[in-house]
């Protein structure tokens, strides 16, 4: 019963994320969803890359999560429009669904803007079979998770565009083995690009920088 | 709709709860869930309480995973009687269901136990919404993951009975304010106990031993 309703759902989602993709076609804005388990560091990492990326490019941020406005908060400092949806009141959902983006895009206003980032609800299962329109996906995983988050969660990264393995600079005081991490991406995404980065420190911002402005250009010519 | 929906999955998976209830009442064994996001250190925390609950307790675990086998084949090597769930199969799903513990928990055998662990899905959301006929919840969370967290994710730490802090043997490395962790736990679920451990190096794991000792033996007498 389970499979059927969840199949009902998101042929539903699929629907609003179609029509999702021609609003942000003709808005001429390149959108990214970001994902990863709680804690992983999104936003943080958000915040080192809008303050590097603006004003040359105009970015807004739409932040899922279930309760709070923290991350919001913390974005907005980097003078990013910002604005924030909260699943609490749609029944706690775990995920971001492509009428609720529909909807917090339209508020923020997309025409003064070239990426539209979305921090999705922190969840390595379920907004990954969520489609909401966008133009690629990134996922983070942090090195205090484990190696074979990969392995266990593939899905999460078989849909993502490119992968970022976050807070390096705590591997000398993990049992962590960062190649073995990457090799596991690469075992479920054969060629997706990983990008190994501190947020705290700023190491390795570079590559990740400009594949995503290369991304953004590539749409808006 | 897609309340309505969640709302009769729920529903039914309450009934398969409570036959759940009935079965362990019977076979007379105590049932722990284990909650938590990916990477919080669930099954590092589960083989070294393991190690010191056995054989004085006899203790059986039901792991569940999307996907590998990586955490059931960590657990048999404490002598333990393991069994694992993979969700890939029913759609990937995101939290372990009542009627999927039924089946597990027949199939491990409960007669020769006092203590059945279920280690759920690493999500802090989803698995918090599904009753599986358990005695008492834990939720761990790592250090590494931020203080916010139980604000951000209130219903998990809300359901839950205990709560674990583990990877404290990091806090030298990290910005991380763990009086202020607990404090936030404390707010969303007032009077619940919480656990400052490291899985890694065993600090701080007798009194979350005693008190998971003292709810077994409350139960079984």
């Amino acid at each position: 019963m389970e499979i059927n309703i969840q199949k009902r759902v998101l042929e539903k989602n699929e629907t609003e994320a179609d029509k999702n993709r021609a609003f942000f076609k003709d808005q001429k804005v390149f959108v990214l969803n970001m994902m990863s388990s709680p804690g992983s560091g999104k936003t943080e990492t958000l915040c080192k890359t809008l303050a590097r990326l603006m004003p040359d490019v105009r970015v807004g941020v739409i932040v899922g999560d279930v309760c709070t406005t923290n991350d919001a908060d913390r974005l907005e400092i980097t003078g990013a429009k910002v604005t924030q949806i909260n699943t609490d009141q749609f029944g706690g959902d775990c995920h971001l669904a492509a009428h609720l983006i529909d909807a917090s895009a339209r508020e923020l206003g997309c025409d003064d803007l070239d990426l539209l980032i979305v921090e999705n609800i922190g969840n390595l299962v379920c907004p990954a079979e969520f489609d909401i329109g966008e133009d690629a996906r990134a996922v983070v995983l942090s090195v205090t998770e484990g190696e074979d988050k990969p392995l266990k969660y593939p899905l999460m990264f078989q849909v993502a565009d490119a992968a970022i393995l976050n807070k390096i600079d705590l591997l000398p005081y993990l049992d962590f083995d960062a190649p073995l991490a990457v090799e596991n991406m690469k075992t479920v995404h054969p060629g997706m690009p990983v990008f190994e980065i501190s947020a705290k420190t700023e190491e390795g911002f570079e590559p990740w920088l400009e594949w995503l402005k290369t991304r953004v250009r590539e749409k808006l010519g």
